[in-house]
């Protein structure tokens, strides 16, 4: 077999059995190998940045990698921003990046470039040097992207092409490294003391086995609970404990840690601001606060949780979230009451990819109570992750509905994710909420203290001129769309997507808050 | 004044004049001080990929740098593509990349990436780390740009915001390096050895005054010319030399070759293939034959050729080509036709910004005799160049007809360019070809010996499923659109689209070759 073969193959039996990806010529053995590793998936991109978000996305629902494919250093640049989305989100990823031949670098072609310093910014990066090592190499890639790392393998066409290749042997899930007893038992005597305590949930500490533990202790100790601003995938709803995210400005962060002595973190950094601003505080921890490290983001969380609630609370129950839901709101959308739609219509163990940025801060009260889901957030803050991201979650969990809630300015990045769920056949339903600006920037324009605002400014915070038809869009790659002006339309047509199946698409037209 | 004021009143009073853009919350200052510089011009794009490939093509026809300002390092993950595009194309552009404050870096919060390593693969890359420094900092930037490099300059938002800049000297255009008098007398001699020869032209080596020069030469001495495979910008048509440009395939180029014992390089590199094949060779000069560089790529070449041809032809005229155009065709749309409307209906003074990839194979021949106009072309292989291109050729040179020729596949990758053009009511034609396929990629995967193409590898070459609607697709964006499917079609609405101002959209239908 050749080295594309003997690479698919080494994948496959390592359990990585979806790869996303756009090819170039570098790439064609790999593309031509897929006929003959049938396990293998292959999901077309339009555009690497839908390639890497869908891998993103399959990951944190299937909770093992995808590989990806992509055409040399412009494909992988392409491809870093949901990257560095996943990057942050800690999802283990296996690129694959085709290369020129070996002896063909020294030429400067024109789509030569440093691939290793692009790969590098992202995580791990090997270059596979001959087709006897590919397997192997393949290998400790898919052990990388286990631990929740980046992986990036780069092919040179005549590692793929060249003959002698052969499979490594098959390669097991690997098991969460757990949290040593002394450190349990240290976590265990701070929540004792008596002092105003926080833990801080993050990674898969934002599951729902960690966060029945993590409700067990704070039932049992009064400490206070919270998940990290951006989760990775949580999981809540009626009969999940809930637990409040910490908040995306410094001063709601600030608010939220008031006097608290000890900060535990369970699987979560230590909370910075998400930018700088002049006279404010980076470092959002309180004076005279401790922080405790209970567990690494890839350590056991759950488990580690687990043995503290077994010592603090072994006859506690820890408290679900009773089902409730917003009646259905009428009239005109406002950012109020587009979410009161979603909380009242949610499914049935859906899947909700969350990248509607200011017009989603109400989204999670009205959610609350909704049937059990999850949630998954733009750790990374590089927009663009909404589209792409649903594209692998409908990939991983194919039976649960996707809703993408994505605002429209990020939209414009990764518009192309819609033709690969329209060709998947994927049950996404996208709501585009169509405020025709940037309106983070325009409170973030206001909070950095810059003293002037005219008009050339507040053009480039503009999505309008002209405006942007996103029915037009979503039909011109084939996803049926319709646009809901009030909350009844909003309603009628959420009902009507999650009744029929694969991807459709609501544009709302949501004023903007700011 | 602070940073952002000082650093946009040095940009203009460099020459840099138009900035496009996509920003967030670290260039809220920047963005801010649009207003206090009002010869600044400010341009929105909705993807960096547009940002960096509109600073491409607006330094392509202005022939000085346009600012680009990017989003930390996952904006300027987005642009890179674009921007080894324009490293290849030696275009000067100034990249202004937010980033935290220096105090913030250390937090390593969420948008925190090595933006210096990024930046590296494609040129010249500095942090400023003060406000008083800023304005030095930008002039270095602007010469490098100047230089024809990629000039990446990041820049912390407290610099941004902070206090005391001061705004640097004016900086004068650069002159391009002169030849040495003893290059250009052993280049002589070898164009009078009666040997074989040929002069391949690069860069600026293929405007229209390196080309009189060269065609004098090629008259008085019989030696062959031929144009680098993707030139930066090549002006040709009635009134200019005609010069073949050297073939994409390693086969033509071996052709175009043969026999050939020296090859005068002005302002081109020495031929490589731009893949690496199984048994094909990478470099492409033929055995026996000797390589002289006449001039770099940033020399002043055309005063080179000058130099030669005062010598050897000094009383010789140069060969221009006759005008010539093709019959309107009829019937329905074949790669072999399409050219020919394009050819027959081209309008003067044109710019054609050429991505129409393996369906304008053709394209050259058909517009030979067309008034005189540029061709820009996709220099570094990475696809996704049309669109983007087109808007800053559009911006540099608003009083020009630009004809956009976009591949379908292509179109994908950065398809928001049509907003920016409907925004700024640029006067672009595109035309999509759309060939349902990465049509190039068929051929490819048979060149390169991949022994299996089965369903599976097939369906990675495929863009139906669902087909690809791009005149909905202009529609969303504001872009008046037209699909056509006949060459009569074709020709009205080209002739149509070209009498109204603003962009259009035109679809047609184009059978793949392959």
């Amino acid at each position: 077999m050749n080295g594309a073969q003997a690479l698919l193959r080494t994948l496959v039996d390592a359990g990585v059995n979806v790869c996303f990806g756009n090819p170039g010529t570098s790439e064609m053995h790999f593309v031509a190998a897929l006929d003959s590793v049938p396990e293998m998936r292959g999901i077309l991109g339009l555009f690497e940045g839908v390639v890497t978000g869908a891998a993103d996305g399959y990951a944190r629902m299937a909770d093992k990698p995808a590989a990806t494919l992509l055409h040399l250093g412009p494909g992988l640049a392409n491809g870093l921003a949901n990257l560095h989305n996943a990057r942050r989100a800690r999802t283990g990823i296996v690129n694959v990046v085709g290369d020129h031949a070996t002896y063909h670098k020294q030429y400067d072609a024109p789509l030569e470039s440093d691939i290793e310093a692009l790969a590098t910014t992202v995580g791990w990066t090997r270059t596979s040097t001959s087709t006897e090592a590919l397997a192997a190499d393949a290998v400790e890639a898919v052990k990388v992207a286990q631990s929740g790392r980046i992986a990036t393998l780069i092919l040179p066409a005549d590692v793929s092409w060249g003959d002698g290749g052969a499979a490594a042997a098959p390669l097991a899930a690997p098991v969460r490294p757990t949290v040593a007893e002394n450190v349990v038992h240290a976590i265990v005597d701070v929540l004792r003391s008596g002092e105003s305590t926080v833990i801080l949930l993050g990674n898969a500490g934002t599951r729902e086995r960690a966060l029945r533990a993590a409700s067990r202790i704070s039932q049992a100790t009064g400490v206070k609970l919270f998940a990290e601003t951006f989760p990775t995938r949580i999981e809540r709803g009626a009969g999940v404990p809930a637990v409040d995210r910490l908040g995306y400005l410094a001063e709601q962060v600030t608010w939220q840690l008031t006097d608290v002595r000890n900060l535990v973190l369970a699987g979560a950094k230590s909370p910075v601001s998400f930018f700088a601003y002049p006279g404010k505080a980076s470092d959002l921890v309180p004076d005279n606060c401790k922080v405790h490290v209970l567990a690494q983001p890839d350590d056991d969380i759950a488990a580690a949780l687990e043995a503290i609630a077994d010592v603090v609370a072994p006859d506690v129950e820890p408290v679900l979230q009773e089902a409730k839901r917003p009646e259905l709101p009428q009239g005109d959308l406002t950012p109020q009451n587009w979410v009161d739609v979603i909380g009242a219509l949610l499914p049935e163990n859906a899947v909700i990819v969350d990248e509607s940025n200011t017009s989603g801060l109400l989204l999670p009260t009205a959610t609350a109570g909704a049937p059990k889901h999850d949630v998954l957030t733009l750790t990374g803050g590089s927009i663009g992750f909404g589209l792409p991201t649903a594209v692998g979650a409908a990939v991983a969990v194919p039976d649960r509905p996707v809703i993408c809630l994505q605002a429209d300015g990020s939209a414009m990045y990764t518009a192309s994710a819609l033709w690969t769920m329209a060709r998947e056949g994927l049950n996404v339903t996208t709501v585009v909420l169509s405020n025709r600006s940037y309106a983070i920037l325009k409170l973030e324009l206001q909070r950095v203290g810059a003293d002037s605002t005219g008009p050339k400014a507040l053009d480039w915070l503009d999505l309008s001129r002209p405006d942007l038809d996103f029915v037009s869009l979503a039909t011109a790659m084939g996803v049926p769309a319709t646009r809901a002006a009030t909350a009844e339309d909003l309603a009628d047509q959420f009902r009507e997507s999650l009744a029929q199946p694969g991807p459709h698409v609501i544009e709302a037209a949501i004023p903007t808050l700011f």
